[in-house]
């Protein structure tokens, strides 16, 4: 079982930003972090761009940051958003041609238990993902170092 | 979001064995129904007949059949049998370098998420997935017609 690159990828980024708040951060750190195609991160980015959950800042010194504080940014509404299809099973995304057609209950069975999974994810946010205690910061040198903080 | 093809098959054959209890079905037969390929079907058969879900019967005149009634059958059992994994993102299964690591609570969270999902699915059997009154029935012509009985 599994949810698409996008939503893995988006997830992952969310968390990325998540940690460094205080600083905009570019695709090519990302990409190097998670060793994850720089070419998949920048449609992911495009589209939580366009749900409003990152602010992308073009040009030299550019990047891109949270729009919102993690405590509001939904996992589930970010999984819903950035899963193509929930097509669990061949059949549901088919032209209707099998012989259970109208007797066939498993749709709804596992439509169901998906809920279940979002609904999960629903009452988690980003804020959840993130030790409220870790922040990484740039050192002098570009490396990075982590420090434990309170949350605000 | 995709269960993979071996799970889905599974459920839809356990469907099939289901709705025939009074005879031997054939790989042939279901495949057609379905319009699926008889290879991975084959596949599928071999792992349900490993679990000891169906009964195979080989030779002239062979087939298979449940070997359970439905009610006994539980969906949550098939699908954690059947699914190779349940490596949600592709972090799950990596050889642990990303830089969040023993800082990342995403993994958990999509853990507890799944859980969710497969105890839905543990409190369901196949009986739920076959509408009571339903059985086909082979006529003399080699052709179904299904037909309306009470479920024993």
């Amino acid at each position: 079982m599994r949810l698409t690159v996008m939503t893995d990828y988006a997830l992952r980024l969310l968390m990325f930003l998540g940690q460094r708040q205080d600083r905009l951060c570019t695709i090519n750190e990302v990409a190097q972090a998670y060793d994850i195609s720089e070419a998949h991160l920048m449609k992911v980015t495009h589209q939580l761009a366009l749900h409003g959950w990152i602010e992308t800042i073009r040009g030299k010194g550019g990047g891109m940051r949270l729009a919102h504080s993690p405590a509001e940014i939904s996992l589930g509404a970010v999984v819903r958003n950035m899963e193509a299809d929930f097509d669990l099973v061949e059949c549901f995304a088919s032209d209707g041609s099998c012989v259970l057609r109208g007797q066939c209950a498993l749709a709804g069975v596992l439509r169901d238990a998906l809920e279940e999974f979002l609904q999960h994810l629903d009452a988690r946010t980003l804020a959840d993902l993130i030790p409220g205690s870790l922040m990484f910061r740039l050192k002098e040198d570009g490396r990075e170092s982590a420090t434990i903080q309170a949350r605000t």
